[in-house]
């Protein structure tokens, strides 16, 4: 910190994104990527935009919104492209809370929310889940303040059906419900045809975890054209060329594969069902995940010390060190020759114990 | 605007980039893109990179802040790379300055200063450019204020000398001076030497203009490892993924190519050059531009008509309606041919008229 920084950011704690090792011997299960390359076409859209790289992207990404508004059945004027959808996130907290207009969101969940309320001095009403880790909409209900769920939630997995969020939407028509479904296409139910009855909902989807494109950056807004007119006001007022040339091809790409994507979305589904019945068999208590992870404990180990038994082993996977995760390991979902590798290593570290 | 935006951004105007064409054919001279493609290592660089593509990118852009390490020879974490330059400007604003620490700029520079600044409700001190629209370093002399001076200017192209910079860091000891060199290269001199001196210096360079990469979105700003440990914490906060993969990858092969940057900036100065001299031989005013646009006017027809007449031409260049540049036109310096074709249709424009 130097001497110039702005006191008001001076208790700041940025976000800590998972571990990227350099080994690539290293089995890494701890950001929720996806086990499988993007599709050839994803690929060679790539290649062809690196063309003509000394033009600036469209900051309007119009070819990307049209495709993305075919894929969804709504307007261009409907979706917004970030680079990640960390980036809409923010965005959307910029435009729908301030200093004096709180943002509401669960205590264990993905952890930007908090970051960013930090950095934007948003007062945060934070709501706890309910002791087995489900999340309770009443809790939710005619709360009059801006909220954000992601749905399914992380770290834990647990997904709400749509007409759930439906009636947290329903239950504060002045304020924004933010639904970040991240995860969704692993096995959760969409809120994207809610936007139609609920002029207040937004939902937030991302191309780096069922679209196998965290290295390009992208995510999309969805909402009504009045919320993605704010959202758009945001961005022009941040980085209008926000989305490089490549990654906008690459988005276009991606959405003209749907029989890729559905298939390995499947094999990832498959993989988590056959994993988590195998963790349970070895005594292991398992959240019913809807995502690309599992969430997962032990009775014979501290999940800290698990946690660092297989790194050792080099196995890297996510451990949040805090009052209500200190017990939980969250695993990625890889192929399943990955999860077999796992699931030995874990054997080895708990005969050892 | 939705009835959900805060008030505090209802009366926000965003910036508007220039337009982007969808047609080909026409001659687009108003963004200052560089008029040549970037090297084929780049390009080979991007392709590579698209492998792998569902992994994260290197949230610390490791290799690519080595190699602008080596290349400027600073330290690596004297080093931040963003989203385009645009966002390693926003990160300075957000750590330097608040609602109760102005930030000073001339009134006629780049106009994202002013847009920032609104969002994040930061006050500005405004400072007038003489009448030659030349920037007094007089004026900022002990201002006791976050400074930002973009060095050349944009829109007029007029540089300072690093020494006129050096005094200005010297005499605001206890404030942060950013100094955003997006045209430094096309004949400017830079003040990257000077941070050894001045740790409230911070540097802004980008890879949009001289380095022909403005399709894939890179920016470095450089300063003393304090000042970019307030930015990383700002970056942190906001979007720690910000740089794809396929970015950082140009970015370390742009680097490499030393002699095509010299050789293609050479070219632009050259042709900027006989422009500006073919122009004055027409009786138009030409600022002393270090960069690769020149800002012109004449007396025979108004800014904004020959920018429509153009426009009808299919040339397209930048017009800023406001007072004091409502006088003048900002035209990027593309190829020799592109210059002729610009000349051609001017003397055109101006003989019919």
């Amino acid at each position: 910190m130097s001497a110039f920084l702005t006191p008001t950011l001076e208790n700041l704690t940025p976000y800590t994104p998972g571990d990227i090792p350099r080994k690539r011997s290293i089995l890494k299960l701890n950001t929720n990527e996806n086990p499988y390359p993007p599709p050839t076409a994803v690929v060679e859209a790539i290649r062809a935009a690196s063309e003509d790289l000394q033009l600036y992207p469209d900051p309007n990404c119009l070819a990307l919104r049209k495709a993305a508004a075919d894929y969804y059945d709504l307007d261009p004027d409907q979706i917004l492209a970030g680079n990640g959808s960390d980036e809409n996130l923010f965005f959307a907290l910029r435009a729908f809370c301030d200093s004096e207009r709180p943002l509401a969101h669960a205590d264990v969940t993905y952890g930007c929310y908090s970051v960013w309320c930090d950095l934007m001095h948003i007062p945060q009403h934070i709501i706890p889940l309910e002791k087995d880790l489900t999340l309770d909409p009443a809790r939710y209900h005619g709360l009059n303040e801006t909220i954000v769920i992601a749905n399914p939630n992380a770290p834990t997995g647990l997904a709400l059906p749509p007409e759930a969020i439906g009636e947290i939407a329903a239950s504060n028509p002045h304020h924004v419900v933010i639904v970040d479904e991240a995860y969704v296409d692993f096995g959760a139910e969409s809120c994207v045809p809610l936007l139609q009855e609920y002029k207040n909902l937004l939902v937030v989807q991302t191309f780096s975890k069922s679209r196998q494109m965290a290295g390009a950056r992208l995510g999309f807004a969805l909402g009504s054209k009045e919320l993605i007119a704010d959202l758009e006001r945001v961005r022009n007022s941040m980085n209008p060329y926000n989305v490089n040339r490549m990654t906008q091809a690459a988005g276009i790409a991606s959405l003209q594969c749907e029989g890729y994507f559905r298939e390995t979305c499947r094999q990832v589904i498959e993989t988590r069902e056959w994993t988590a019945q195998e963790l349970i068999r070895r005594g292991f208590t398992v959240t019913d995940s809807k995502a690309n992870f599992l969430y997962v404990r032990t009775k014979k180990m501290l999940s800290r010390v698990l946690f660092r038994a297989l790194r050792q082993r080099a196995v890297l996977v996510r451990y949040f060190d805090a009052p209500r995760t200190e017990h939980w390991l969250r695993i990625t979902v890889g192929t399943k020759e990955q999860m077999e590798v796992l699931l030995q290593k874990l054997d080895n570290i708990l005969k050892e114990d």
